[in-house]
């Protein structure tokens, strides 16, 4: 029988906190009846919030067309809906159930670029557009894609979404983590970019890509036009691949602030030197559509021989998954004014987006005004990333600790406090650890997809759990 | 610029011929107005297959839940689609939005554990199934956990389909072919095996897994229990895990032949030793799925430890995509008699399989018929590979060639062979290099799919071509 020690031990580092043993605990106590607000993960369907009716109603027509054979149908779908049907057939005749090429559906490659044309006023070719499940595989295949040797690095930023640091470490690559500015938002800084590189270069490290990812996740921040400027420079001067994972675009709150996408950003500077590789998905925004996992990836500053690869890649797996290509294709082609489900779309998409933008300051709010907790109201993307103080514990000293040993400490104070929380309140959400925080900090990443009394709640037993909890580390 | 020097020196050599030159370059001739006749692919539902109804009744319904609310919804879904929708709703409340649990949806796995029960009469364990996007994410995850080092070898066969070259070379393991037998129906041989293995350690390479295809691809064969007996000894004198590709297993047509799953003959044998992973898929057998991405692999004498190590390299890209996960659902729960959708089920079942038994023999025949051609009448899956000579060519000594140079040369031919066949036909078939074959011998991959007057169209065509041919070779 195969042990644990013959498996790739790349994939026995591989970290995955958004759904690591918290989560699993969480699982476990739901199922002996506990009630739990997960707060774990960027799921807005599983916390009520509803699909758009036009996505659905596509789909659900899509999935089987002999309805457009029966007059009853035209009571049951609106017009337009059926209208758009016929038209994806007549481009598309096999419909859902067979394979694309392998890198999407020609007329929803040529949509996506379309849409990144309109949103950016910047040309876009549908040849660099392929359709992905979702970001997350776009990603991973960039990412192998760009792996040269094992000591090919990554720069990502700390804190990060967990997917970049499992995927390194699961195809055996080197990160160079990046430090955001807290105290700016959460911004890139030059200084700490240039210290990262010049200290993984010391080791051996290769670097070779820098992610980014905008609106941040954990951090909830946009970046501004100037600091993506800066970082399309520094990509230049070092060499690197951007990977600008800009799934969260759409979720952009505070209105001082706006959503550049690298590209526009990019074509705007003229640069031609530097790789982009720029990830989108149906999953977030307000169709939170992540069971359908759709989405796309556009390359832009790459020859043709290695677009070539990429598509290479994806024909391994034989192709994205139709429905969530379909899904892709309604994503940058709503409904238009004048069409039948123009009103009931817009209500829907503002609805959402006005009550992630109320949970948001709710959230935000509350939390920053308990006492040992600090966070701004998140500017976009659907999450908090919390600092809290603990007390010193007794007897321990970090200072004598090196780097390592304090890493594995501040982990497990703040898997502590998010386990002990999640048994006593029912609220699950995920250590900062998880996703890497400096030294001496300790955090918690938080959605705010739950309904809004949910939210209020939640502050409200936070407050109480935290300081039930430092009282009993202060005994 | 990222230049092509600088991507994952393995992503450039792993080669998928499926999708490969002669495919991209049918393309461009059908773009071009030619009719193109595409036996490259099993991809059923491009050549005009039709899906059965229960399948897409269902997802149509599960995609837009609010049609359950309005009478003309009866007018237009059987009863028992309905009653299911809403039984799969009560279970899973979420629908088709959100992310599910890594290995998917828990109802879900159950029914699929029971399918195995009952179509093996062996105890089966939800927590020991996975539900993954195809077969072909579980093989890629399977070939990714068991790579412990580059000398980690995989024994594939060859002929075999290219995702297991391809992700064998994509993630730097090394592959160990062996031959299958063509003249005992492309069977196993024990003594091939054995010399394979023994060549493998001498060239420093460590076997971890041996991969089956059954019912076979390219081949068409369906191996008899004794072989699968022999295969699950091998692999415990060897301690390799084995991998059984098993997604052709209600395609088997002969009635002198029959699927057994390695499961059964594992538990039967009471083998407990043996790591096994089997794999299948929504793509093939009737329903002939493939755009919708769904499947399961299923673990069998593997530790707590280690599957939570496959449950968790599920979860880096969160879950399959949730209708494939429905469609798998469907598959291994179809209608039953007394139902109002069990008719029509059973009528559309009859009619495919039947239809593909009848165009395996009308290929089968056919070709076999030609001068120059050899082949077999399929016993399952939906290909043929079929065998056929050329005259040698004036001034080259292939006995002069070491192997590598010969084996070079031979794929030359076949290649050039097919792609003067597009050129001059419009068939698309798929060399045998790109799936391996005997030195000395020439083959091509073709499917039985399109439908019967195509194919019978195809073996006239084919006749002509193939004298042509050998006429300009042989001048």
């Amino acid at each position: 029988m195969l042990a644990l020690s013959e498996l790739n031990p790349n994939l026995r580092t591989a970290q995955y906190a958004v759904r690591g043993t918290i989560v699993i605990r969480a699982q476990q106590l739901e199922e002996q009846g506990r009630k739990i607000i997960y707060c774990n993960i960027g799921n807005p369907q599983a916390l009520k919030q509803k699909p758009l009716s036009y996505m659905r109603q596509t789909l659900s027509l899509l999935e089987y067309p002999e309805l457009l054979n029966h007059p009853e149908t035209l009571k049951l779908y609106p017009k337009d809906i059926v209208a758009r049907v016929k038209s994806i057939l007549e481009r598309h005749p096999h419909g859902t159930g067979a394979y694309t090429q392998s890198a999407g559906i020609p007329f929803i490659r040529q949509a996506v670029a379309d849409f990144i044309h309109r949103r950016d006023n910047i040309p876009a070719d549908r040849e660099h557009v392929i359709l992905t499940d979702g970001a997350s595989k776009g990603v991973q295949g960039t990412i192998l894609a760009l792996l040269k040797t094992h000591h090919s690095g990554f720069m990502i930023p700390i804190p990060q979404y967990p997917l970049y640091s499992a995927t390194i470490d699961l195809y055996g690559g080197r990160q160079i983590g990046y430090f955001l500015d807290e105290n700016s938002t959460w911004q890139l800084n030059e200084a700490i970019l240039a210290e990262s590189i010049t200290e993984a270069k010391a080791k051996g490290i290769d670097p070779v890509a820098i992610a980014v990812i905008n609106p941040g996740n954990p951090t909830g921040a946009v970046l501004s036009r100037d600091n993506i400027v800066m970082i399309i420079n520094f990509a230049r001067q070092h060499n690197l691949a951007i990977m600008a994972d800009e799934v969260y675009q759409e979720n952009v709150y505070d209105p001082k602030v706006k959503f550049h996408s690298f590209a526009k950003v990019l074509v705007e500077m003229g640069e031609k030197g530097v790789s982009l590789f720029s990830f989108h998905s149906v999953s977030k925004g307000f169709l939170g559509e992540c069971g359908h996992r759709g989405g796309y990836m556009e390359l832009r500053n790459v020859s043709d021989e290695l677009l070539a690869q990429f598509i290479k890649l994806q024909s391994i797996s034989l192709c994205s998954n139709v429905d969530g290509q379909i899904a892709t294709y309604l994503m940058v082609s709503p409904p238009q004014a004048g069409e039948e489900s123009f009103d009931r779309y817009s209500s829907e998409r503002d609805a959402i987006l006005g009550d992630l933008k109320a949970k948001a300051r709710i959230l935000g709010e509350g939390l920053n005004g308990i006492p040992g907790m600090a966070v701004d109201v998140p500017q976009g993307a659907m999450y908090a990333f919390v600092r809290f103080e603990l007390p010193p514990e007794k007897g321990v000293d970090v200072c004598a600790m090196n780097s390592k040993e304090r890493e594995t400490y501040e982990a497990k104070r703040d898997s502590d406090y998010c386990m002990t929380l999640l048994e006593e309140t029912g609220i699950c959400v995920v250590p900062g650890s998880g996703f890497g925080q400096l030294p001496g900090t300790l955090h918690f990443r938080t959605t705010f997809l739950p309904p809004r009394d949910e939210i209020e709640a939640l502050v409200v037993k936070m407050k109480e759990f935290h300081e039930s909890y430092v009282k009993r580390l202060s005994v």
